[in-house]
């Protein structure tokens, strides 16, 4: 039975800060979807004693352990020693093993090195987990009453095995149910939120002994509401009670929620759209293209987004989309409102929808920094507009904060939030950050 | 005296997998930098008890425990609380504190709510650590021999702390040195380099017994090999040892490596551009501006880059960067190569570096998916194109595997690592899940 897991990562890179670490998510996110809460991640350097230590304490603690990485060939691949030492157990070459990594270079027409061996050996308990996708194979052991699966770390050969190998062994407890619910709002800070879910009609929404919890996350301008259900209640009971708490939210916070669950607001914007057979495109300066991006991760994007455009360089401005030369500053002492102005972003909102026969179009233009800012307009400066045939305009003035990329990061979601106030008629709603509404 | 460090990361949403942990990887790499190395991470649920055990644990193993998250108005914020706890202390009301949360709210012409009264609280033998941008002080306690700096998780105020509050209290030991050295390198794998690094002239360079370490790990095509010092030795004595391994790894891999430390492939090509005063444009189609991005996220970008497109529709490569239609299949039989053909990667970039006035275009297209794949041209059928008046066009095929966001970080990444090809002189090199140069 396999109620709580924990999940570990492995590599000195991820550990002094190399690597960003982005497995444990992953696995948490498709545990919890098969009704096993994960309860702790723990990342630990190439270090044999640090990990049969791990897996000792965490397997007195949970009921199943994924671990990913340190399995490859060289000598800073320790996992499956760590294991066989918790074990106390021994190493061995599985002969199916080395037969599957042998073809897998011999498809690729190449020869296995010897070094690549030590990828077939296992503790004597534990079996292997073929690998289809790469040299390294996972391997599964029991370590007392706990479970152990562990996976290689690069992300296209972890995910393929999890979902083949791992999935189908896990046994969730079926006498508990978990149930998450996640609404996505924008426009709200996160006390402004707690503050009303402490004033909801049954008591704080929020009080840690309440059942389902409800707990919030900021991200940017995206705070996320989450429900969460664990208990011994049916399917059918949890998903009422859960339902129940989500109509308390959406009645006290509805005008923000765009999005639920895997939502984002690209994909809200874009499958929007493709239901109204409408479509957007993009004029970006500072953003440099993340919101194109953005937009085009989304499945689908093609039948919405047909074009976009970097136009960093203020001849790229005029060039591509028709930015009105007299914009721009020709001297310091210009009065001409500059790159970074109302005029502007709407202009390049207007020339991009224009140019790619699109409904809407996101435009931004501003000072991601480091360099670049003035008093007048210091560096966090962005103007981000909306304009196309689908809308009257709408151009805002934002005053963000951070370094480069987190002034980028704002700027992309604060275009993307106007699209979906516009598409969702909430144009009244402020951002975060926001200081004014332009008049264009 | 702080030798080695556990950074902890606080939250249910980081646990459960709806939030990617960004700021212990962040820490990490800050640490290591002034000298003291981070030896394991652990995010954990918003459970008191697993908070306040995980601090007794740690304490007796390391000299520093670095906690982010946890410190906000809400009742799922429970790091002081389990701080007090493991402290076997109680919490009071620090006056300075709530003084400057209630300035940081009249400030914003906001009054401060009852619920913010919380983050004013500490442990009686703690310290408050004032946050200049947001509500949530740190707080910084000792338990035993070990010090604990508790941060808020909002990167914005988590980043600014650290540098201002934490990095001037550390006491890295002065009889130890801390060295790291990373070299970047593409076009070779991982178990390719490690075979060379086996064969070095004085031993296998990756033995776990010798010092400086030296390890790899592999990011899509990129594999970075790290050499590491850690011991007694003399910050010169360490860095001389350091830079003879780093020689060895230049005699053994040199060709393969562009760039050290904090670069990467984009901020390399934005530096040597600079450097050289040219320019580079985009053109992208199933990378949909993810290249633009990545090049402009490097600051001092718009020296070298002026201008990208998105052209995702056939009619947008047609209509802006001028991709001769007839390339384009106008009915299912045609003999016309189609969208994703080395033909119209070429144009693509010919006409982007013409359109732009730049030295280099960078062009892709190629099929994601999920859907658009056919027997011939497969899901991950990805040409990438160098073009412009800077060079002879170098076109190339690629198959990628993965899901969707996997195949557009490898294109991306291979148009990136291409252009670096053409700027070092080095188009020779074939990069990982290349099947062939395209004769344009």
């Amino acid at each position: 039975m396999h109620r709580i897991a924990a999940i570990i990562s492995q590599g000195d890179e991820i550990v002094i800060g190399q690597t960003l670490d982005t497995n444990s998510r992953w696995i948490a996110a498709r545990l919890l979807a098969a009704g096993i809460s994960p309860v702790e991640h723990v990342s630990l350097p190439d270090d044999r004693i640090a990990i049969a230590t791990t897996f000792a304490r965490l397997s007195g603690k949970v009921d199943l352990i994924l671990c990913s990485g340190g399995l490859g060939p060289t000598a800073d691949d320790l996992t499956r020693f760590a294991l066989a030492d918790v074990l106390e157990d021994t190493l061995v070459e599985d002969a199916q093993s080395l037969r599957q990594i042998e073809a897998w270079f011999a498809a690729r027409g190449r020869q296995m090195v010897d070094l690549n061996k030590v990828q077939a050996m296992r503790p004597t308990t534990a079996t292997m987990l073929p690998n289809l996708h790469g040299t390294a194979p996972g391997i599964r052991a029991r370590l007392g009453r706990c479970d152990i699966f562990c996976l290689p770390g690069p992300p296209r050969e972890l995910t393929p095995m999890f979902e083949s190998l791992v999935l189908p062994h896990l046994e969730p407890d079926r006498t508990r149910t978990v149930r998450v619910r996640v609404l996505h709002t924008i426009g709200l800070g996160e006390s402004e939120i707690a503050g009303r879910f402490r004033a909801a009609p049954g008591g704080d929404l929020m009080d840690r002994n309440r059942s389902p919890l409800v707990g919030t996350t900021a991200s940017n301008s995206v705070v996320s509401c989450r429900i969460r259900y664990e208990g011994p209640l049916s399917s059918s009971e949890a998903d009422s009670l859960v339902a129940r708490d989500e109509a308390t939210i959406r009645s006290l916070i509805g005008e923000a929620i765009f999005g639920e669950d895997e939502d984002t607001l690209a994909s809200v914007i874009v499958n929007t759209l493709k239901a109204r057979r409408q479509s957007v495109a993009t004029v970006e300066s500072c953003t440099g293209g993340l919101i194109a991006s953005q937009l085009t991760d989304i499945a689908g994007a093609s039948e919405v987004f047909r074009s976009g455009w970097v136009t960093y360089a203020n001849e790229a401005k005029v060039r591509e989309v028709g930015v009105p030369e007299t914009l721009f500053k020709d001297s310091p002492g210009s009065q001409a409102p500059g790159a970074v102005s109302a005029q502007v972003a709407h202009a390049m909102a207007l020339g991009g929808a224009r140019q790619a026969d699109a409904d809407f179009a996101i435009a931004v233009t501003g000072i991601a920094g480091p360099g670049g800012g003035s008093a007048e307009k210091p560096v966090g400066t962005v103007y981000v507009a909306i304009a196309g045939r689908g809308c009257d305009p709408d151009v805002r003035r934002f005053a963000f904060t951070g370094d480069r990329v987190a002034i980028r990061e704002w700027s992309a979601r604060a275009g993307l939030a106007m699209l979906w106030l516009t598409l969702s008629n909430r144009r009244s709603v402020k951002l975060l950050r926001q200081v004014e509404v332009a008049r264009v």
